[in-house]
């Protein structure tokens, strides 16, 4: 993409409105823009982000096992009636009326309407066991929206549903689910550590959190240092097989929200030297609830014995778009955001440092085409913008990869790579650079 | 995918409340299921078609020089109070309060939205031309949805925006849009005529619709037969170059909506047996509306000569959702959908007419996994079903190619593979079938 031609509204300033690190580097990085409180417009480079995100949570939850849906984002609120949350959820719910007086709601969330679906079709065991997902957009009437995409009131969310014959099946889903998670996390650059949890307004009796560690954090958590050493599964993993191992490894070592802390079990287990109490960032939680909403509404499956029972259900929730702010403060610096490469909006940056000279038009056009042929996004500055400004731009918005050229490195057959997370700058020859991307 | 672990609820019966075969079938085959009057959840097989529709309008959008961004589905009511069309645009808009009592609305069109973003960041001429957009779920509040997806209240949208300095710059990213649109109907196997039309709530002065002939069109619709075996732009269009030509070509026959229909000129300027008059389904729209929405928001900008002025804007929405529909009322047959390969939510589907034979099983195993590997989506039918069953299913289902194994025809060595549109079938080995799909 050409800056010339691209949208990518810098912002000199830093806006006095943002009281988080990412929250200012988002608007300040041209990403993002308010359009009412808790409310933001994405702009290009922030919608590339969003993307990335939501694609890699995707891959996860195909990996999984998980099959892929979508369900609208007005519900009825006779659903969220049958199961009694529609009084219960409180003022964070939007309420609608539409045209004919019908009462309506901006989803928060979708345990109600899966079950609705799910019971007008599936009766047998048979069936069983399914994973069903989306990713959509909801609202959460937040009584103070704050920090950005962090605590807006629309957002992005990934939720899945686990249908499950018997608690024994459901707990299998949810191990898929934790394990799934460790891998989108870890995918996107993050180290999230699964800690025991309420389960709030979702219900039941079983929850992790999945929490970044980051002082900018709403919530006090504590766990044993260890727990951030522990191996990730890999794309390999068996989601048929027994994954119990795996849980029992990231379970066993202490790890809880503030919510469920209890201290002097967290000091009885865990060393004084090994014990970390910060705040922390939650990006999922995921919820094994039982018969929570399968019983109130009546979604009965029957089994091999021919009798019937409701399912025993559990949910998954990753923050999508909450997830782009939660990277930004785990992955910055002074000068501005440090993306990982999986989740960058563009892989490199390429300034010319002369527009207009020859030699370095015909260069910079070489790098660009031959860097796209290979499949590699590049974000070329070919505006007539300082060197400065040019490289204070590629600094704040981040991209991994910064290839800078100039008259004067290119007198010398060399320009310059800098790599944007370690600062390491390296003079290499225009075809040593295409190597480093060709794979 | 294999059946067993897919969520496909197929309906033997045809469901009443369908009075077009799009939402009958698209009903009946289990992609999506009514959640409210004309709010509907995309189940598994409608969602894949779904994203490719979006996937199509999106590269070529892309390939026109226009910027994905998104924007939120919920807007300030005070926003659509500059335009004046907060109140201009009647009960079909779903008006909103938070629990603040301020005013929001569910998007229906983003003009204002865009204008303001817009406004904030861009006043040099030397930033333009730009056309942004957006694929983003919208709220139509219909008085009386029907039709399915055709004509639902929660619908998925893309619509651009083209910003320039003079209206002839706006000619310019009218033309871009228009071709754009003529590839992306074309690439979903649909013959799209673009008729001019009537402007409508958006306003402006030049319009066209993209009209698919169906005798379940909502509007009556007017052309030239030979409009239908124009060519279409191929890929290599340089949407920097002149476009002129083939706007001329397309527009120097007569194409016209009944709004804008005039019976004089289209007798005078078409032969009778080249007239065609027919119901039409609209499944995009362009737009050209100068200072419409610049000028009451004020966002002006700095010309060659230093004098401001409003940008020059145009709108351009193509109906992602509807499109769903619009293909299946294109493409059907007595026993279901028959989709085009480019929009297919599978490329093959493998019925498996012996599950549990250890020859047929084995077949099938080997068919599904060098597919797969070859980068073919195959919808596998392991179920226990009856090959009867299994045909229907496929047939309604529409997949484009259905490879049908069993254990007579593998003892000669054989297994039949029926092209949905065609219903050819031919008797293959199994490495001839798999040779088919290796490109």
């Amino acid at each position: 993409m050409r800056l010339s031609r691209y949208f990518l509204p810098i912002l000199r300033e830093n806006p006095k409105e943002a009281e988080i690190v990412s929250h200012r580097l988002m608007l300040r990085a041209g990403m993002i823009r308010q359009e009412a409180a808790g409310i933001y417009a994405w702009l290009p480079l922030g919608f590339r982000v969003l993307q990335k995100v939501e694609q890699i949570v995707r891959e996860e939850m195909d990996r999984a096992g998980a099959i892929e849906l979508l369900m609208p984002t007005l519900q009825l609120a006779d659903l969220w009636r049958e199961t009694g949350r529609y009084d219960a959820y409180g003022p964070e719910m939007l309420r609608i009326k539409d045209r004919h007086e019908r009462e309506l709601l901006y989803g928060p969330t979708n345990e109600d309407m899966i079950t609705e679906i799910f019971r007008a079709y599936v009766r047998s065991y048979r069936d069983l066991p399914k994973i069903l997902y989306h990713i959509q957009w909801k609202f959460r009437d937040e009584q103070r929206p704050r920090f950005g995409v962090m605590r807006g009131r629309e957002f992005l969310m990934k939720d899945a549903y686990s249908f499950d014959l018997d608690e024994e099946g459901a707990r299998l889903s949810y191990n898929k689910m934790f394990v799934a998670y460790l891998r989108i996390y870890k995918r996107m650059g993050l180290t999230a550590i699964p800690m025991r949890a309420e389960t709030g307004p979702i219900g039941g009796d079983l929850s992790h959190e999945f929490i970044i560690l980051a002082d900018t954090g709403e919530s006090a958590v504590f766990c044993n240092k260890d727990v951030l050493d522990l191996p990730i599964p890999d794309e390999h993993t068996d989601y048929d097989g027994d994954l119990s191992p795996i849980i029992k490894q990231w379970t066993s070592l202490y790890a809880a929200t503030e919510d469920v802390h209890d201290a002097a079990r967290f000091e009885s287990e865990t060393p004084p030297e090994k014990r970390i109490e910060r705040r922390g960032i939650e990006v999922g939680q995921v919820f094994y609830f039982g018969e929570k909403y399968s019983k109130p509404m009546r979604s009965l499956i029957t089994g091999p014995d021919g009798s019937e029972k409701p399912f025993q259900g559990g949910s998954y929730g990753v923050g999508v778009s909450r997830l782009v702010g939660a990277i930004i403060e785990a992955s910055h610096d002074e000068a501005g955001i440090i993306w990982p490469e999986a989740v960058a909006p563009f892989t490199v940056g390429l300034a010319n440092l002369k527009v207009g000279d020859a030699a370095t038009d015909a260069a910079c056009a070489e790098i660009y085409e031959r860097l796209e042929a290979l499949g590699v996004d590049v974000l070329y500055d070919d505006t007539d913008d300082r060197p400065g400004g040019k490289f204070a731009k590629l600094d704040l918005i981040g991209l991994p990869y910064q290839i800078i050229v100039g008259p004067k490195g290119l007198a010398e057959g060399k320009i310059e790579m800098k790599t944007r997370a370690t600062g390491a700058r390296e003079n290499l020859s225009i075809a040593a650079v295409i190597e480093r991307f060709t794979t």
